[in-house]
Formats: C-alpha cells, structure tokens, sequence
C-alpha cells in the first residue's frame, strides 16, 4: 500500500460533528499528527478525536507557534512538511487533523504549501465553526440573493466597515481581545441589534450572548468566539 | 418521549461527508421528510442518506416549487410547516433533510421561519459546497486576515463587482445558466487566472474547470457549479 497524507477536519467541536469519512479514516491511520497551542499543550483536536483513532495508531504533537514572527512560523511549517512528507514516503497511513474546516483560517494550507507531493494528499472538508453557530443560534447565514462575508477581526478596520456595510450577513471570527472595538463598529453602523455572539459552539463551555448592546468592553471572553450578523433575519 | 425535529444537513454529496451525529439520528427517525427538486422527482438529499435510514423510518418527499412566484411558494412553505408541526406535536422523532448545511441557501429556514415550536428543533450542521470544492481543489478559502465572501450568482452585478474587488477570496454559488456574465465580470477584475470552477463536487459526476479562460462561454454546465476565487494562493 503506498503512502498517503489526510488532513481531516474535525469540525466544531462536538466529536460527533466530524463526517463519516474523517471518522473512518482516522481508525485506519498508522500515525496522527496533532497541532497544540502551547508547547507540551493539550491539543483540542486531539481531544475530539481521540474516540475515532485506531488502537494502533502513532500520536505526534507538534506545536506551531502563535509569534508575529513569520520566519519563526516559517521554520516550523517546513520541518512539519519535511516529516509528513518522509512518512508518506515510508509508505504510511498519515492523518493531520485541523479544528473546523481544513482550508478555512488553518494551519494546514502552510503545510499544503509545503509538500512535496501534493497528489498524495487527501482533504476531508468540516463543519465550520459559523455552521455550527448558525444552527446553534438558529440563525442562518444566508437566503437566496442574500451575501455573506466571512472576516477575521485582525482585518483592517476600514475594510471591516465596508463588509459590515455591504453584505446581508457576516461572521465575525477572532473576536477575543477585540470585542470593545468590534462592538463599536457594529453600534457605529446600526448593527448590534442583529448580532449575536458566541463561544465555544458545540462544546460543554458553550455560551450565546444575544444583546451584544448589554455585554461589557470588557466582557471575559474564551479565545473561540464569533459574532454573526444577519441584518433579515425574522420569524413570519 | 417528546417529539422533537430534526433539520440534518446531508453535506456536499458523497455520502460520508455527512457528520456522525446526522448519520446517528438518521438510524433512529420515526420520519423523515425529503426535499424533492421536481414534483414526483428523485431527492438528491435522500439518496445520499439512504443508507443510514432506520428500517422503519417512514420517508415523506416534498416537492417545493422553483416558481419565482412567491406567493406560491409561500402557500408550500407554510403547508410543510404545519405538517412537521403536526408530527412533532404526535411525539414523534422527525427529521427534515437539506443538502449541504441546512443555515446556507437553503429552504429550510423558511420552514424554521414558520415552526410554531422551535424549542423542540435540533439544526445538525453540514459540510458546506464551498469547503467540499476547498478540499476536493487544494484551494483555501481563506488564510489569517484574509477576507470571504460567498455571494449567489443572481446577486446585482454592481455587487458581484464590489465583491469581486474587495475580498481576498470568493465563492460564487448558483453559476448554472450565468457562466458566460460571470466569466466576463471576471475577466474585467483580471481575476480569471486565479479562479476555478468545480460541477458536483465529491458527487460521482464531478468536474473541475482550471482554466476558466478556456472554457466557452455556452459550456453546458450541471445545476451544482460553484466558482473559487483566491486571489493569494500559490505553493511555495
């Protein structure tokens, strides 16, 4: 059996949120590659996993880095690259796993960037996490002619207006450490009283704050939270 | 036991993209109701999850008009509410299934729109088109501060336009019968050498356009083709 390299998304959170595919893949595996936050960390993707994984199969975590030092981030992705690639090589059976959707906002694509044979590689696609929240809040995403834009709270604040501006709806990720300012935004352009925000969807610490206009500046928040807004949406 | 209804996401086509927990309370319906595109036609969502149906599972199709005539659908919409409304008061476990995830595009939420219990109401969330296309492509949708935007192909063109040059990636869902226009918009943003077009992704029919500037404008295309825009992505 030759070599192969699956990046399988988890999805949001919950175990049971991961397809069908990713499940059965990852009870075949011989070795799983597991990204953790903090050197010698626990890895959240690891812990969603863990039930699916075969008796047999190998676990390395491997830790990248959060530093705004890209030649850091650099060095790591390439050594990470260089030992999925050698695995493959050797004919293995190699599982990487990525929190929600493997090509949305994930580690992975650097590593993608990175190998050297690319046609070795299987992508199994995930429950992102504004699909989740969406069904948690029972809010939808989009209808019909209706646009939606997906942003990073990192953007610029120039380009975070104009999308507020323009699209029906949004999803507003990486919210921590930025709620004062996001929050301001959205009072700026008429918007808080669309929006909603939540943490952790799926997960046991689960939170939903619907009256973002009563939530504090200065509100504690878990480093999973989104906003979504949906500027038509109503009960008939 | 109290009745409860199920809105589960069946994902982008191939059958194991589906999420274990949509798969686990398939096993276990009382009924389920299936979307059908043509009255007395095949669902596409209830053929991807036949496999998982319990042996007792008794399967409703529903045929909801594609009239652009509102009123019409709004008559249809309101009858099927009723009727889950009806089953779940029964007591028993209903299911409604929607392709992809039930929160994007989908007729769905004008069911959620009209339940008179949503209290009672479990929205399983599904692998979108768009992230199957991603994976299916090796094309991320998005990286750090990057931007999406998903937005229909029926949207106005002065729209279609703006997003065009202002996100750093874009998904353009409902292609079928409005290539050449959007070809041509495209083209114009000098975006059409780093945009591609998948047909049916992970579905035993999928096709995959790289080189758009090739394809003709009256390229008879399925009803499922969506175009990826990243404007960033190259391997290193």
């Amino acid at each position: 059996m030759s070599g192969k390299l699956y990046a399988i998304s988890t999805g949001p959170g919950a175990a049971d949120l991961i397809t069908v595919r990713g499940a059965r893949i990852l009870g075949k595996l011989d070795v799983l590659y597991a990204p953790a936050g903090r050197k010698g960390g626990d890895s959240l993707a690891l812990s969603i996993v863990r039930e699916y994984l075969g008796e047999h199969t190998e676990v390395r975590c491997c830790h990248f880095p959060m530093s705004a030092d890209s030649a850091e981030k650099e060095v790591v992705w390439e050594e990470v690259a260089r030992a999925l690639d050698a695995e493959v090589q050797a004919g293995k059976q190699v599982g990487f796993i990525t929190l929600g959707d493997a090509m949305l906002f994930s580690t992975w694509v650097f590593l993608l960037q990175r190998l050297s044979h690319p046609e070795c590689v299987e992508i199994v696609p995930g429950v992102t996490s504004f699909a989740a929240i969406a069904a948690r809040a029972q809010t939808p995403l989009a209808m019909e002619q209706q646009s939606l834009a997906v942003i990073a709270c990192t953007a610029l604040e120039s380009d975070i207006r104009q999308a507020l501006a323009q699209h029906d709806s949004l999803v507003l990720m990486k919210v921590y450490g930025r709620f004062a300012r996001i929050k301001a935004l959205l009072d700026d352009a008429g918007l808080l009283d669309c929006a909603l925000m939540m943490a952790e969807a799926t997960l046991p610490g689960e939170q939903c704050w619907r009256q973002l206009r009563e939530v504090s500046d200065d509100q504690p928040l878990p480093y999973f939270s989104t906003i979504l807004v949906n500027k038509q949406w109503e009960r008939v």
